[in-house]
């Protein structure tokens, strides 16, 4: 293989990036709680402070963006304004209040020689978060990944590289501020996309897991290519079952909030499966429900005939995520069609029961191996906020790990302690 | 690429492996305990009523290993007899004793809201197992998976291909006896080498993970080519030091313990590290014992004063795994060299400090990022059945998942149970 000087260059520079990164990340490993607290606060104190400096950048990548022909979804996630900063300043100061996981026993037990095993939570290392246009990701992920005690390489997309660069300048000076090196939060200083494929292939062994934030077609690139593990879902194809001991209001709130609260979610609904025992009672409100919402249905054969509005569902639409206003519907044979129906198309991230037979829920909940299983809840509910963990950085669907949300402890590894008193191992 | 027939064959035959291991993976992982126990007790006693048949097949085992000119501890490490087959039996009955870790609740919390979240340990998936020549692996690979409720893919060594398959027999009847699917523990049944590469690559998604069994040459080829996670380590650069508060008749004897009590174990010391605060009171000592017990020791220039014996280490020593009676010996400044040392050469498997002092204890702990860090205790207690696991199908240096030793538990993931009361998310 040829390569290019300029090839050799971002090569170099990604090189760099991560040895500083790995001699960064033992310096935050050791670093108390106080001062990663003060690092978080200093830098929501620097975001403040340069306003004026981040709203100019983000003004230079919207006329960048308006004039390549960004679309107006995409312009409005990279816009920044006051009220956006505000936020980005209150989700560093509400990070900085979470319990530091580093240090943490998760268990500890006596061995009848002695020794006392402690299993401990550490970082993990170095983490490489790989992001599209929104600048915000910039100071979310780099505080969460702080926090935990890692070092962190940020690669934001080229549309909001000014954005990022001024948010991320801040971090910089938050870091000094509090005395730590600026190498603890990293942006990588190039656009060039041979950036990305030196960063999947693990930058020398100076990368221990890739977080990808942004659509299927970035997540999937990064799974297909990294060499290091990746914390990611390609996609959420989540599922609601009706079952024929579910009350049809409970039901209709349910799967009407899991469709329509957000479409464009990984936690939206895409499928509604219905008991056919409760056909006849409950699909038709339910249906007329999500078409007054403006829900487009597609349908089985025996749900286009009680659902006038319907269209058919082809073999596709069960494996589809639409994230749109969207939503398949299918009737089956009680519990195990619907589990039956889940483990053959469910992209393993969050599914929904709603019944009032307990042990159908159990059934449910045990024998479906997505990450998420609720009864009589919404699958909206999937969110690291909404269970309690305070800030996420993603949500996985994998079985390494991290799954389902990706909050501050599941950015640590663990390591085992053990004391003693001069235990030898018998021969 | 041009594909013969017969690798097409063997992809063909792997494909299938892994369809059916997925779908059996989804039984076992419904089974209840006592389903789990009743096979693996059933196992143990076709063992025990085989005991013809597998000896048969070890004869021919051995005898093509003796014309193959294994070498003489290869053939111990491939050979069974009656002993050894009671051994593999009680180590069936002891798995079937280990606490069922699918179901665990690893923790619980209630939201504002009224939900209650469970965060439940349940099973991996698939697991593939890569092994050399001991038949043995076959039932405690192949049981402890089960215990944890995976299917399990194993592929040992072609010199043990008949004793394997004779064990393999035996589990696959206790399978049967106790109602559960003969493709839980499946054997690859093919000794062509091309069968790994199809097992690395994941099997069409139907592998979660690989753990290999063997030496540096096995585990280098599957860290590398594996497309799917691995749990394993590549080598133990184990680590002693020796610290300045160290009382020296306890510093001999774990030294000693650590590398002269099994040599070629993991967790066998590869280099001692002493605080030149005692050199003049503990390094003598310390080498003679090692000495008297045959132990070739390699070095710094100033070691080398001291120790008539010593040969001159060179910069090779410090990254080397002798698995053999050698000690590379170092003198450093106090716990920050020795800390430094540690994090420059160690492969993060496991690392002991001996002291007096707890602060300095605490420090080499907390700030080294191996695997197993112990304060006065031989290193040679890194093995899951020391840890008071039960059983281990091997030790983890990776910062994902598993670490440690991989007991039934880290043969486990987990998912969030969610219970709700109708809640649907606010807008």
């Amino acid at each position: 293989m040829t390569t290019t000087s300029q090839e050799t260059s971002v090569a170099e520079v990604m090189a760099d990036v991560g040895t500083r990164a790995r001699a960064a990340a033992r310096q935050i490993a050791n670093a108390s709680t106080e001062q990663k607290q003060d690092a978080l606060r200093a830098s929501a104190k620097q975001l403040d402070s340069n306003r004026a400096a981040i709203l100019a950048a983000n003004a230079k990548d919207m006329e960048a963006g308006k004039s390549s022909g960004l679309s107006k979804a995409m312009l409005d996630r990279l816009k920044l304004d006051d009220k956006r900063i505000d936020g980005i300043r209150d989700s560093l100061l509400a990070i900085a209040e979470l319990a530091d996981p580093v240090g943490q026993i998760i268990s500890e037990w006596d061995r009848p020689n002695g020794l006392k095993i402690e299993r401990v939570r550490c970082p993990l290392g170095v983490i490489g978060v790989i992001f599209e246009s929104r600048p915000n990701v910039t100071a979310d992920a780099g505080a969460l990944c702080l926090m935990a005690g890692n070092a962190v390489i940020l690669r934001g997309g080229s549309d909001s590289f000014h954005s990022s660069g001024a948010i991320h300048g801040c971090m910089v000076d938050g870091l000094k501020d509090a005395g730590l090196s600026a190498d603890i939060v990293q942006l990588v200083p190039t656009t060039d996309r041979a950036a990305v494929g030196e960063l999947l292939a693990g930058l020398g062994g100076n990368v221990d897991v890739i977080v990808p934030r942004g659509g299927k077609g970035l997540v999937g690139r990064v799974q297909n290519e990294a060499r290091v593990p990746v914390f990611a879902h390609l996609e959420g194809i989540c599922h609601v079952y009706v079952d024929g001991a579910a009350e049809l209001k409970m039901a209709t709130e349910i799967v009407l909030n899991a469709k329509m609260r957000r479409t464009g979610i990984c936690g939206a609904a895409e499928t509604l499966l219905i008991d056919r025992a409760v056909v006849d009672s409950h699909l038709k409100p339910i249906a007329d429900a999500l078409t007054a919402e403006g829900c487009e249905l597609r349908g089985d054969e025996q749900v286009c005939k009680v659902v006038g509005e319907a269209k058919h569902a082809t073999e596709e639409d069960w494996s589809a995520e639409y994230l749109d206003s969207i939503l398949s519907v299918k009737i089956v044979d009680g519990v195990d069609e619907a589990i039956a129906h889940v483990q053959k198309y469910s992209s393993s991230h969050t599914e929904a029961i709603v019944t009032n037979d307990a042990e159908v829920a159990e059934r449910f909940l045990n024998e479906i191996d997505s990450a998420i299983l609720l009864h009589n809840a919404s699958t909206q509910f999937a969110d690291g906020g909404e269970f309690g963990m305070g800030a996420e950085i993603g949500i996985a669907t994998g079985k390494m790990h991290a799954r389902g949300p990706i909050g501050v402890e599941q950015l640590t590894s663990f390591k085992y302690r053990v004391r003693g008193s001069g235990q030898t191992r018998p021969k």
